[in-house]
């Protein structure tokens, strides 16, 4: 790269940090890059953190020593993503999303980029201290929810099928019971899609009882892979105390209520902002 | 927002643009956003766009007049997007990946983030001038290439499903047969998934002889809705010219042989580097 002046290093390393989140990056990397003594970069660094941290960006951490340098993490302030989740309620909220069954339809709303760009990079907040090496989610209206939060957290993703017909060599299946329904439903990961003694995140759309999510952690048992953390975008809250087979998770949203004949419903941000 | 000095400005916007792209912002609304003159705020449009278009990070394209501003487009330069695919090419080509049947294990791949990020700046370039409201894929690989072209073009992702067990309200299924294994399969999608008179951009994970994607295409149009464009990943070269269902699309890379018995593949970058 040829040798930049400090305005336009800044952009190029403004994006160069924005498309390495969670990555260590050395000053001595960004100095070979720019041609620039460590002195500059550090001076650019310190510019670029204030910016992040004062708009709500992210936070820059500077690890000092050989091994050290500096790394991105995307982070969004709780009064922002309260913002954005009663703004995202008060969609969810309108009567024609109410289904049979009193399920919410939401699939156009998990296709909105915008959308799962915020949902991401606030589940990327909620966990970005943990030590995960991988997400987890269960096909098929998880599967954006859990991208959008990989590409903040810079991990893999690998997804449950709902079926055994897996044509990716030999699989783990299990069947689970899902809590609401009762029905006993089949589940299946391939061998090599996820290492054994994995830590690992759990991310779906919409827990009921729990059933599908406790599914998934007992598919991680037989990996001997261990419980990162566990995320859902909207909960139920119409679920008794004794039927919930989860206590430790996150929620960005709560149903509360719905009521069929009107097709009213009350969705609030979820378990996340009540700590 | 406080007002920036120019250095924070260049940073802050930078990352305006990034998170926003094919989004039309105005002069003003900037100017505003900084408390900056627009002269100001045009002479730091010109330093970014500088970087953005000598560090291959994308196009900024400035329209003039009232409804005028400025818009990023993401685009990936052909010599680095043949660099990458010629080693996205070499990862695929483990002999380990040949699945029964010749079929390709690339689920892993898929599940990379900086992969699919890659990818669907890649397609974001193949496409950007194209007018596309909506892009369209089929569970389930392809799920995630979608997503990352969405992201990188601003439009939101429709997925077509494999069975007819829609819990979405009215749905339309066809039954298509898959051009390779001559098998007759279903696919369907919900009414209120796609708006009439739609044009849309198909990606996929894998194309034989193009049977699923050709499910999709008259799947279109039962939604009175238009093909702007067909995107794959890896086709398969092993087809036969009368087979062929398709003849306009763009393909990343392209599997020409598998030899069965000593798990040897060749791939090569497909079509798109033709051009």
């Amino acid at each position: 790269m040829k040798k930049l002046k400090r305005s336009a290093r800044l952009v190029e390393m403004t994006q160069y940090l924005l498309t390495r989140p969670h990555t260590l990056i050395s000053l001595t990397a960004f100095a070979d890059r720019y041609g620039s003594a460590k002195s500059s970069i550090s001076e650019d660094l310190a510019i670029i953190k204030e910016v992040f941290e004062e708009e709500g960006i992210g936070e820059l951490h500077t690890l000092a020593g050989a091994a050290g340098g500096v790394k991105f993490k995307p982070v969004m302030p709780k009064h922002t993503a309260l913002a954005i989740m009663h703004d995202i309620c008060a969609r969810l909220e309108q009567p024609d999303r109410v289904l049979p069954g009193g399920y919410l339809y939401m699939t156009d709303m998990l296709g909105q980029p915008d959308l799962l760009a915020d949902v991401g990079k606030l589940f990327a907040t909620a966990f970005r201290d943990r030590q995960i090496d991988v997400i987890m989610t269960v096909e098929t209206k998880g599967i954006p929810l859990a991208y959008a939060t990989a590409a903040c957290l810079n991990i893999p993703v690998v997804i449950v099928r709902r079926d055994n017909k897996v044509t990716e060599g030999s699989a783990v299946s299990i069947n689970y019971v899902s809590g609401s329904t009762k029905r006993i439903q089949t589940m299946s990961l391939a061998r090599r899609a996820l290492k054994e003694r994995s830590n690992v995140l759990i991310i779906d759309d919409f827990m009921k009882a729990g059933g599908t999510i406790q599914g998934m952690i007992d598919l991680l048992y037989e990996f001997n892979a261990t419980v990162a953390g566990v995320g859902v975008f909207v909960e139920s809250g119409d679920v008794e105390r004794e039927e919930r087979l989860l206590e430790d998770y996150i929620s960005l949203a709560k149903l509360t209520a719905v009521d069929m004949k009107t097709k009213q419903m009350n969705i609030v941000p979820g378990n996340y902002f009540n700590s």
